[in-house]
């Protein structure tokens, strides 16, 4: 933040404000103090039968990798309703959501991730603006070493697993910084 | 947003940016797109035995009702880590945390919240700065009609519920706008 957008002032600085415990953008003129918070991703895994929608991404970044259809929540909307939103807005699929299936936070990039899962109500879906492909696919089929996100991986695999079981649970768990190597 | 963060121009609209669907703040001098979206909200349900603990609200809004402890969810952390933190904060409360409990979206205040269910793992609990009083309650004490937002009333008569069945599952929902009547 260069500028305040309160009053225009390039007096803001990077510090901590009285009273409070870590350094906000704080505008030495008009003394508004701007909070920059975690974002909210929702998505959705949309499932028919014993296959898993997936989009290749036409768009930065992992251009060309495949993920589930998810996007940022925007004010106005429920995560549920953000979630079959992206999924319309990726895929044009159109979805029954079962429910929240995984919360996963990312902290490094101060990300929130909730995803739902939902069966697909019809096979008239087709690539968004934002994918280049959507297709269903088997777990043995699932192209594993070209999803995009590390998020999405855990929840596919997750999925497969719990539909051995016959038993869907929340997963909930945090994603570090991957260790360079 | 009266001012562009990026250039400091005061051409700032609400519209709605070429490829996009809905308006955002927009700088017609130097182009940026501000987006603003939803912010999380995060903070436990804490238990001993057959009480839960409940703090009385120092500040606004809702100053002197009382809450579960919760707040805004800060860059950098787990959602898990801000719930901690909060009820550090606000109780100075020590929990070891049992799990996420409830997801509520609020759409018409832009928030997501993110509860936990933990216990106290000792009775040393004070009033933070932002907490008149902190107790514990049981369920026939606890003070209903002066329970500060619906979003912790629910939760905490879902925990009570699910502690006469012994199981805990995760509570999701939406809360809408309060009907003037």
């Amino acid at each position: 933040m260069k500028f305040c957008s309160q009053c225009g002032s390039n007096a803001v600085t990077f510090s901590i404000p009285k009273g409070d415990d870590r350094p906000r953008h704080l505008c030495s003129n008009c003394g508004a103090i701007h909070y920059i918070n975690p974002r909210v991703i929702v998505g959705v895994l949309p499932y028919l039968n014993d296959r898993v929608m997936l989009c290749k991404r036409a768009i930065e970044p992992r251009q060309g990798l495949w993920t589930l259809p998810a996007g940022f929540m925007e004010n106005g909307e429920s995560s549920e309703e953000g979630a079959l939103r992206e999924s319309w807005e990726e895929a044009r699929a159109s979805i029954r959501v079962d429910g929240l299936y995984s919360v996963y936070d990312i902290p490094y990039i101060n990300q929130v991730y909730l995803m739902y899962r939902g069966e697909l109500t019809d096979t008239n879906f087709a690539p968004g603006p934002e994918s280049l492909e959507v297709e269903l696919f088997r777990e043995e089929d699932v192209p594993w070493p070209e999803i995009a996100f590390p998020i999405m991986h855990k929840t596919l695999k997750h999925y497969f697993e719990d539909s051995k079981q016959g038993r869907y649970q929340l997963h909930r768990g945090v994603i570090s910084r991957k260790l360079k190597l």
